[in-house]
């Protein structure tokens, strides 16, 4: 029997990470690997309505330490309702994002402790981990041509804020390379697509499913 | 010049907590001593939307981990927005309920680790503690007949969890003697606020505040 697998993609906005995601998840599915995505924050009601809290702060104050914990509560509830009876199902999980994001974004980039958000996410997950995490890399000066065609949430925080997210999930990829995987963004999706898809074979062989690049 | 003090007044609902704190900051308000009250879960624009979210939670699931998250994101905004600038106005603060609450609720009587709901809540006031902490304690029996004419929601929870929540009041107030002090709420209105009166100004006196019993 192969064993269940976790599996999360992340990096900066832009990157194409939910092209990514939605292409692993078909061609997991057209080798009969069962399959459950999600998307963090978000994937289930009271993620929905976190999602809208997190807008509505653009009114109202949300300080960012308030922030990083509505990500964690958004994340309780997506491990209980759907990665863990996925993973209990046996299946192979996607998720698009998860604590690696809270670890940059108000980590590195916003200012809280890195090891503080960390410990936080193990009280929301429960310890769970993903088993592999691909970190998406772009670099910033692509990034920022890129950004110029996205909303307008990248564009309201500034280059700076940018470049330190670019460095921390470099960093927390680096510090942890057993699980974590730098994938170059730079070429076209399926070149990107072929790598990311090199990463998981590895991975799911090594969990017992036989799939083929 | 007298110092900022922080005081939260917990305990079981249906002791009297609510009243007391308002007669609590009437008392002190009318010896000039500058007050702010507020509410935890609340007290916050944002704090409001989770109350409303944890409500929404009666018909959606939320887990008992994303429950104390949620409570934490609104204290870590309520800190940042409401308490900390009091404090640093020289105010005293009165909080109706604290990080106590979620230790006892979600800890003790819902099953999750207390020392983890330490440790996430120092995360989410960035290690502000209260200076003096009252716990309104009251027997199970006589809780009970004061809970029949309360809103349901104890209710639905049973005798066991009301128990439980009982005991972790008790237990964590008796670990931390010197900033916890339990206060009987079976007598009358007055007789309690007296005690209450008796644990704030020492504190106070302490802090170099002039204030008469």
């Amino acid at each position: 029997m192969p064993r269940p697998a976790f599996l999360s993609l992340d990096g900066l906005d832009g990157t194409g990470k939910s092209t990514q995601c939605r292409l692993l998840a078909e061609w997991l599915t057209a080798q009969k690997v069962p399959v459950t995505s999600c998307t963090d924050p978000g994937g289930t009601p009271l993620g929905q309505e976190l999602r809208k809290l997190l807008l509505f702060g653009r009114e109202h104050t949300i300080s960012t330490t308030t922030e990083a914990l509505l990500f964690m509560a958004s994340r309780a509830q997506l491990v209980e309702e759907i990665i863990r009876p996925a993973l209990d199902r046996g299946e192979v999980v996607i998720s698009d994002r998860f604590l690696l994001a809270n670890v940059v974004y108000q980590g590195h980039a916003g200012g809280l402790s890195a090891d503080a958000l960390w410990q936080v996410g193990a009280f929301a997950t429960g310890g769970l981990e993903p088993d592999l995490t691909l970190v998406f890399d772009l670099p910033p000066d692509i990034a920022v041509a890129r950004r110029n065609r996205e909303a307008d949430r990248m564009e309201e925080r500034g280059a700076d804020y940018y470049a330190r997210v670019s460095t921390g999930f470099k960093y927390e990829a680096g510090m942890r390379p057993a699980k974590y995987r730098l994938i170059d963004a730079t070429p076209d999706v399926d070149t990107v697509q072929k790598a990311v898809r090199r990463e998981v074979s590895r991975l799911l062989s090594a969990h017992g499913w036989n799939v083929q690049e």
